[in-house]
């Protein structure tokens, strides 16, 4: 990688909204920021000249890609992770982070592996190779479990709740039909969602951002909060740095955690830019984007700090297929992705809110957010 | 102008650093940026896909463009009005400010009454068509007057300062082939220099930015910090107000001003967003770039409020031809504008920062500019 920032070639894997966001924030950096995806209409697409045609899942069009940037990283971690490991080895341009730590983290298997490895308090689990694995893991999770597609689940989709063998039963064409099987996790009963970002560079500098509260519905995030408190997050938080630390893990992480009042566990993780994290847009003096790419390129990371003491993002999530329709009010900061089709649960959007609490902030982004026809 | 801001298409005219950050912070409200320059690697054109090709004094490209945007509005007054006013017309498309009150705003002499007629505070002037006008002005000006091109003139060029006959005869040969004049205007002594925005939308909401010093040195802006007070500041502001409300102006205008310690005199009007405000990125809640569009489309606007006690900004100027240098460090943030040529003196990007007072805040950001090698 050229040591130099300026005219720096900077590939994003994919053109969604974290890809967009991304590539606004390289912008301001000065950093040339190439897109590859597959329609020149895609969010990312929309909001750069250096557009490549093509699909994120093919050698081809990947080599083409990285051969034309000085490093690449990506907004989703389901890439092909063996062919990205010997494309950047072919093309000698780093991926960042490293696909295989990528593969390892798209694989809810290999991911709570991962963490048990390093001590992460999270629910204990079983892989799930098939039907007999899931009934017999009803044994082991009493109280209920969780069964989740081993890779490619999101927003809800491949995650089921199983608290009986009618619920089993129901799934059970789902799971003989899975080549890669699943994982069972303990159902854990959880008061309310929590979300941190970790950051590390090359240089052994690691920073957190603030702990957040995130609401989820109907399996999408529907709002954030923070900063929120927890007394565990001091015992936890060394522990994801020194995760990130042995993983030599160079960007953004993203952790959820489910807070059950006593202990806090860590539910999935995200090695990439996340939705947790877009109230820094607005809220902190660095966003996660920028912290992102400044610690994907080594960059020197310091900790963001919050611009006030409550803050909140909500979700512009599609209710129908019409055009959306809003009249901003000045008081919030919108964030729109530039999706050339309305679905109902379709991320079209956020806003962004600052308050003297949490609590506020959140009060005035919901009240905004239902001026928004979607 | 469609009611619906969704998929709005927003043109700019120009594609330099202005029109950059105009089209960033636009594609964060989703707007689709239309940018009209002649380089597909102008600053602008770099960060939107809807570039088109064209010179924007030309009336044919600039019809083209018109046709194709719902509405439009330009980071430079040099524009050519009446064609603009009438392609406006022609194509349907509102061009914001109009190009009526851009082009009264490009000629100084007009300028120059326009803030007589709404009175403005300004040095008193008079209009030189020829050399013996100077030569005569100089009797009306003892203590020495400014020569200021009517048109084109741009930081420091086509501007002189006349104290002797002998500075007078210096530049005789640039007053006699001059084909549309100068003005002269009272050499006024200055303490500091200052800055404001006023920004107004159809509605008649009409907000006001923080009063800002700037530094020029060479007649380029070096530097800004702020928040600053003067007494009279109080008492002009309502005129400021008064002055964009009558001229039913939309969009962010940008007024310079003189400090003499007794009094505050404006001394140039820009009709767009200004170097003086781009502090406003990072230190205020809704920066000028977001803020003139929102005027320029009739949206809600609010007082922008600061995120800080003071704040800074320092323009990055080239020093040689050579490509720039640098290493960021991380309390700082930089806006790169991705010009392919660096050049003595020419505005390569700036650096923005946040302090408990606006000296601590220069303070910080003058020492990270001394790490770009420019």
């Amino acid at each position: 990688m050229k040591k130099n920032y300026t005219d720096l070639k900077v590939g994003i894997l994919g053109g969604g909204q974290l890809a967009r966001m991304l590539v606004l924030k390289g912008h301001e950096m000065g950093l040339k920021m190439h897109v590859l995806s597959a329609s020149k209409e895609d969010p990312a697409a929309q909001v750069t000249s250096y557009w490549h045609k093509g699909n994120i899942q093919n050698s081809r069009d990947l080599k083409s890609f990285l051969s034309q940037v000085d490093v690449a990283t990506f907004e989703s971690e389901f890439l092909p992770g063996p062919a990205l490991t010997q494309l950047s080895r072919e093309t000698k341009t780093p991926i960042r982070p490293r696909p295989s730590l990528m593969e390892k983290i798209q694989d809810r298997w290999t991911q709570k592996k991962l963490m048990k490895k390093w001590a992460i308090p999270t629910a204990e689990f079983v892989r799930i190779k098939n039907f007999r694995d899931a009934f017999q893991a009803m044994d082991l999770f009493p109280a209920g479990m969780v069964l989740k597609k081993r890779r490619f689940g999101y927003d809800g989709y491949g995650t089921f709740i199983v608290k009986s063998h009618q619920d089993l039963n129901r799934i059970r064409r789902a799971i003989e039909d899975s080549k890669e099987g699943f994982i069972a996790e303990e159902l854990i009963p959880f008061k309310r969602e929590l979300a941190i970002i970790v950051a590390r560079n090359r240089h052994e500098q690691v920073i957190t951002l603030p702990l957040v509260e995130t609401k989820q519905v109907d399996s999408r995030c529907f709002w954030v909060k923070g900063p929120v408190q927890h007394k565990s997050i001091r015992s936890i938080k060394p522990k994801l740095v020194q995760f990130v630390k042995e993983l030599k893990y160079e960007g953004v992480m993203a952790f959820e955690l489910f807070d059950t009042q006593s202990r806090l566990l860590v539910n999935e993780i995200a090695p990439r830019v996340h939705n947790s994290a877009h109230y820094s847009l607005d809220a902190l003096d660095m966003d996660q984007f920028t912290l992102h790419l400044r610690a994907v390129l080594g960059m020197d990371l310091k900790k963001p700090e919050a611009k006030a003491s409550g803050f909140a993002m909500v979700n512009l999530l599609g209710r129908s297929t019409k055009t959306p329709k809003w009249q901003l009010p000045a008081e919030t900061r919108l964030h729109w992705y530039g999706k050339g089709e309305n679905r109902p649960g379709r991320k079209m959007g956020h806003i962004n809110t600052l308050g003297s609490t949490p609590a506020r902030a959140l009060e005035m982004a919901l009240k905004s957010e239902k001026e928004f026809q979607l």
